[in-house]
């Protein structure tokens, strides 16, 4: 095992008609952004709940924040908080509402005269943010219990991420019923989304941490079983309670102590959706079993191990087979041809990124330019 | 799955060679209380590390807090911190240090007239206390990352439990070589109680938690693989780390969330140590299957289901004997017989002081006196 901190201060207030909590969650003091996104909040009843929750605190609305959040909105909210002088961001929606919101608190307090260098820098130079609170309507992310955000500039074709202790939510309200609405699509991605978030903190090599093992073994078997179940009827609160607490645990640091990482799915990832547009799941979908693949013979130990425990299958090349068919089974594609993209023109304008920027990646550090291509060209 | 919160601010610090970082983790401007347990910490170098690192700060020594930490000797603790004027709990030692630290911090700030009522009300009554911090040298009770305490009164043969928010350590250090000097026997009992810990959050019923359940058994498989090695093998540092960590995660609030809890075990065991003086851990062994046995028709379906995925055996009954088969192989007995203690006798003085008190404990708050009584009687 190897050593680490692990520190998450996030208060999650879980379950149902727990929306009415924030009210004493932000002390009455403070000035609100209320950030969302393309307005379902206000289909699904969530608008109003926290609209009265928030009654008799200064609020100022902040709508239309986009799916993969545009550094060019996250900086018109900037200045909406500076002109209105506000200290505290509500953002309520899915991952992308949640790290848009984390962006905004810490360039609210930035020093630098460009925020855009936040993400340039991954975080390391944020010294302080204004409090987050969230409350959450799509698992996926877990941005709703860590530091992390990633954020798109349309200018550029750019998708950087950051990670600051100073952005983890102060608290996050998960209510599983406000994702009863949710189109079947949004699911299928944020049980995607989690499986990869796990795999990345597992699927490297033996680091003598057992209990890491089992425990990200026991996310992926619960959400193997509850995937099917929650697609065809999304108000099993048993189903959807699961599935939100286990993709909020699959990405709050926790399974990830003390273990080598991978990441280089996510990386990859990240420039199909600045390319394409394609959605941030169906780019994890795609890449992560070329990495595998490109990276056989390091993994194929925990691939074999993952393949017996989850899979009930001998070998690591079965094992990969299994968690294609899993995808395939809901409703997601794990090929270019799927989308009509040319495989190799996606593997050599991510190639050309990743030169420009001298950028590796995986728990090796082996990741390279010239690695992505020959995973993205295996995925035609 | 019921609804639930979650919070948990302590930063675990963790691996070899970390209780340096106990400079940075205290203020300058604090003054330390520096508790310890009989001294073993002098011997294994742990005493030299932490004065070390404490270098520069106002520090005031207290050692001698016993196993079953007791009142009289925390109060004489509070009285330093009141007469040194003393800001900051440094706890290095086992739970039992730990826990005292916890009282100590909690007493020093409390307004009330008797201490002592912090832990007949359970804590409720904490409104403040001093910061705590922890070097944990023996992992067991999961104190380095959850607001309990137990404490002894010598005078009047009670052994209370409070918990307070205000009490989570502000860090942890866990290095796992410092507990290669424990003696086997205190590995034993860690083990046990880190067993026990995880039961009596999951023994229970269904209640559609079924991630709970997986996270719950992965602590319980890890424990079952490691308890051989690390006791056969002190200083086989994967087996040491995994045990610690385990430890933390057994008991530091996550896998209790969203479900029902028992306690009862815990509770007819605290009464068992304070009027015999046995070790906690054997007092759990000893009441665990009992409560089983005696719940039986409640508890058998997750009796069968932690029999399948732990123990590969299909009935309930099965399980409760693989139970005490593993307590019986790393050396724990389970009977009152293994200690010449009459059940008859421990089972009359346990249901009077239940009686006295009119409690009752368990998921359904049906172990009453007269349960404790039944329940005793069947462990002779």
């Amino acid at each position: 095992m190897q050593n680490f901190s692990y520190k998450n201060p996030t208060e999650i207030v879980f379950g149902k008609g727990t929306i009415g909590a924030i009210k004493n969650l932000i002390p009455r003091e403070r000035s609100v952004l209320f950030l969302y996104g393309g307005g379902s909040i206000k289909k699904n009843g969530v608008y109003a709940q926290v609209r009265a929750a928030l009654k008799g605190l200064k609020v100022s609305e902040c709508g239309g924040i986009e799916a993969n959040p545009l550094y060019e909105t996250c900086l018109r909210a900037v200045a909406i908080v500076k002109k209105e002088k506000l200290d505290f961001i509500l953002a309520v929606g899915g991952g992308s509402v949640l790290d848009a919101g984390k962006f905004i608190a810490a360039a609210a307090c930035f020093k630098g005269k460009d925020p855009w260098e936040i993400l340039r820098q991954h975080g390391s130079n944020v010294e302080a943010a204004l409090p987050v609170g969230a409350v959450l309507t799509l698992p996926a992310t877990g941005s709703e219990s860590n530091g992390n955000s990633v954020i798109s500039r349309s200018a550029t074709q750019e998708k950087l991420h950051f990670f600051s202790k100073h952005v983890f939510p102060v608290f996050s309200v998960l209510d599983p019923e406000t994702t009863y609405s949710l189109p079947a699509k949004q699911v299928r991605n944020g049980i995607v989304d989690t499986f990869v978030h796990v795999m990345e903190q597992y699927m490297t090599y033996n680091s003598g941490a057992p209990l890491q093992d089992r425990l990200a073994e026991s996310l992926i078997q619960t959400l193997v079983e509850l995937a099917p179940v929650t697609l065809k009827e999304p108000e099993d609160y048993e189903a959807r309670a699961t599935f939100m607490w286990t993709a909020t645990l699959a990405l709050n640091t926790l399974i990830g102590c003390g273990v080598p990482q991978d990441w280089s799915t996510h990386m990859i990832g990240h420039e199909l959706t600045a390319f394409y547009g394609l959605d941030h799941a169906e780019t994890l979908a795609i890449v992560m079993p070329g990495v595998w693949q490109y990276k056989f013979a390091a993994k194929k130990e925990k691939l074999a191990q993952y393949g017996r425990r989850v899979w009930n299958v001998k070998t690591a090349r079965e094992a990969i087979a299994k968690t294609e068919k899993f995808f395939h089974a809901i409703g997601m594609p794990t090929r270019f041809s799927d989308y009509k993209i040319a495989a190799s023109e996606a593997a050599e304008k991510v190639c050309q990124r990743f030169h420009d920027r001298d950028d590796a990646f995986g728990e090796h550090q082996d990741i390279t330019a010239s690695a992505a291509k020959k995973i993205l060209l295996s995925r035609a």
